[in-house]
């Protein structure tokens, strides 16, 4: 299990230096394409994924009915763990949402950090006044039954193009949603925290009026230059 | 003809609720995708749908000389009854816009209540500053021409990947637009009400700290509950 | 090479007004589909394309030690002048960024005047932050080398389904950009003043509650009362 | 309305020709995008367009009960006369078929001369049964109803993002379908009977191993020596 | 379990008939878009749902090793049963292939009815070889590595927008494939063999010269008619 | 420059398996997404990339006359070299075609072995005439000015969204075409050989009864028994 320190220490590093720091460990897929922040100004969160699942709507399933079986996403909420990331896999339909406000409201409720997902919401507006963090593709008014079936919760899933399993760590901000393998948090952690803090030296050095070249990337005489005032 | 009772009482159901009534009574297409509010916090509008048709540009036929024609988009907006929504098939092209700012203030001088369409906007800013609310997909600088021939107005369309006829009813809201067949308005619109009522019942009882289970949907005991609660 | 003036002008003509002349000339593709403002706004901008170009990332080729290279984004950047709008060739390719903040404050400290492309934006909070205006299709996590290879700059390339060429002017506001060919500018700028104070004109006759039919195209007694006015 | 003579010559004219002079005339948009051969091998067809169109399915509408309206596609066809090429609007949308064998066999016995249509055809084999020659964007099992709703027949309409007129002049070969605009049909068919009777020469020519440049596009010697042998 | 006779009678009926028998059951999503047959002339084949689940690649998993694991396409092909037909969920990615000859023989030699998958083939020729008809999007050279990770079989799974459970009977042909949920096998293979002889009986009538309206969909005359011909 | 052992070699190495061995190699991103053979059966072809680039058409300059400048397709034809693949950047647009079959039969007359492109062609049954074999989107009748601008040749190119340099090895068969960078083609062609005999005898293998698991990928015993047979 990904320890508090290493969520705290993502948290501070930006979803773009993960994807550096993830591509020199050879992940190239680990951004989803889709999700952005329902509302602007989210800021960043991190949190270990709780996955759910959809697959597409048949009429004699999708049935409002549905929603009160023990395989419902009513029952994968009761078992979400304060501090976690939902992520649903609505294999990018935008359609027919996936929650709306009262769902959302409840993950409130448990404690969830924020809920990602590569399709839509209804009532969005009633989600946002919940204040429960979401990136998703956007707001649609149909409900989860005009386009989705639940198929269960806490298995693999892709959702924005990139695979997600349970207690992988995923990083969410402006830019959109990162998964981090869970066996390369901690090292992606410590990676991107020195990233991070190369690349804000660097663009107060180019606010000094620096130009790029021999500074980003850095040659020999700007990483000793960097080093040395690191240590100051 | 729509009453204004129903027309009212749609005004105060959520586009996310009237899909889901509509739903029982064996609707499913209905909202249409593409079409979101131009600004933000626009709230919800109801009226009867005025149609509009265009098909695409043919370069012997799109020409600014065409706006003088007849069956120009010129003549069908002095044909627009005050409160009625117009609504556009724009075949979901983005690349041309259908309307300006110059047409849009004329709306808003016919009193029409708003505009839905699946295409774009020129002129967005002075679309915004005439006060007519707009759903569409967006804003694009070249003009109708560039795009699209105007056919006809208050014909059967198609807008959204949904099918639209003179005198439906479109409620629009944060979420987008949907339409409600005119034989069902009275329905619906009852339906909603309740529907919605039920909702805001359910989302404070959430927030009280209730699980989904047994809530919503509703179980025996819970429906009891509420109806106990809805006479006080 | 455009004229002060020229510019100085057309950067009070509205895109949607730009696109209009052009096609008065012939020209039909000069809006590019895809940029807008990543910023609501920025108002509108004119000056010269500096041009730059991108080609699908290879994984032998898309690595962070290419940013070294004498042929890197970072010597083009140095190589731009202050007034300039860059354009760059993302193919429209949105899974990965092609710039971030650091990359973009060196631009805002060349003087450029804005960034127009295809693509997607890393770090955007951070981009906005520089001050640069910036015309994109969003924002997204990854670095450049995991999608893009740069190839060069200051050659034919193509923007939004557009051809851009070194030297041509771009507008852009609200609506998004367009291209103005170099050797149409002064008569675009001329044409499209003369139709933006047109258009004004009409637009005010609107609100005076004057419908569209003879205004706006208008027939000849509209020219002649406009052209009456406009002496005063 | 088309001469006999106009309709033989078009039917000798490839549509890739057809677009060259078209563009000629200042005709840019004129290819349907999608519709293609239902079977290889079907050659080239020229006739007048009979227009239908479709709008998308609404559950209270789009019923089996619905064929048997007057204003069915079934009435539709009774109306059509031998020789027409049958253009039917179906906006794209591939997931529900608007034909299927029994209704392409009565066109046939009707006399029809080809079914051109961005949309799908169902019992794909049984169509190509009756031998009626289809363009079209492929199969799909679904019925009309599924997904379409018929509206009305000989109006303007949208085929593969063009415009097309009852009566306009519908060429369709290997490479798709093109519209030529019914008052340019006589000077498209002598312009394209030309080019082709060049393009073919200059075919030969390059058979004997002539290069391009000077050739085609022809430089003045070859225009003299093409003109020279023409009148052999 | 869907018995012998169930299945030789569906598969005598066309795809396009059992969704038209659907939709009269309240089923309108059970057509899939995407598969088609990967030959021509495949003709008609049904039988139980095999099926397996892929999600996007991630470079930390998306290795050749995973081929050797427990958990691997190789064990799930061990575990089919005679007649049944691979359904494969490639969430319609088509950029990296889910199978190759070497696997799809293997299938055949496991008596494997066909394979149906949103997704593509590698070596498509060397899987044409192998005599097992498929359905799929085409083919591409990549392995499944490079894009997918096999995720388990026999758990519900989406394909082409639909919803395949284990047991659901697939039937496939030219037009593509639908799936009939298990439940309703029995009612949709009589009503689909009743209805495909009717349309063969009004196709025949459509050959000998008769019109449609009245016939198709038949009236009270023509429903006599037919009733009258088929007890002979 | 490659060896012609080299090319030989890869000629008789599957697309399919040149992609495995590039992915050992750390190279994802090389298979075109688009190009298909125009014919079926057309075997598999190598040669080195001979590129030309196209950006989208502008009015004033996407005109017939510029078929004749010093810059245009037909001078880049003249530069190629018997034996190249000719591999053209069309930028995935399908809508205007970027040869016909002029232009191909010169190609053919120049010893070009085959043409590679994410574009279309034109006069599709003229170009098949010409026994150039061609990897493409498919047929469209418009011309290259109605959609693109030539503008150079032997640069750094994108195609099927794949980087491209003149001198690559393009390998193409019915699966499509891949791009083997030129540093690697030695090492590919050796691995690709002996990956493709191992699959010629796990699929004998198969063909005989033996399981997947333990044989493909091939466990320690297998890779003995394969050794020990290949050395017969």
């Amino acid at each position: 299990m990904t320890s508090p320190a290493t969520l705290a220490a993502l948290r501070e590093v930006s979803t773009a230096t993960i994807t550096t720091v993830l591509l020199k460990k050879g992940i190239r897929n680990a951004y989803m394409r889709g999700p952005k922040p329902l509302v602007a100004g989210a800021g960043r969160l991190a949190g270990p994924a709780f996955t759910m699942r959809f697959i597409p709507a048949r009429e004699d399933l999708a049935v409002p009915e549905a929603w009160a079986s023990p395989r419902s996403t009513r029952a994968a909420i009761e078992d979400m763990s304060a501090g976690c990331i939902a992520v649903a896999d609505a294999r990018g339909l935008t359609e027919a949402a996936i929650f709306g406000d009262i769902l959302v409201a409840r993950m409130g409720k448990r404690g969830v950090t924020a809920l990602v997902t590569d399709g839509t919401m209804r009532d969005a507006e009633g989600v946002i006044a919940t204040g429960v963090p979401v990136w998703c593709t956007g707001a649609a008014a149909p409900s989860s039954v005009a386009g989705h079936i639940f198929t269960g919760w806490q298995e693999p899933i892709g959702c924005g193009g990139v695979a997600v399993f349970p207690g992988d760590i995923i990083v969410a901000d402006g830019d959109g949603a990162v998964v981090v393998p869970i066996a390369l948090a901690d090292e992606i952690a410590k990676l991107g925290t020195e990233q991070e803090r190369f690349e804000n030296w660097a663009l107060a050095e180019v606010h000094k009026g620096l130009p790029l070249p021999g500074l980003y990337p850095p040659n020999e005489a700007t990483k000793a230059r960097y080093e040395a005032e690191k240590k100051k």
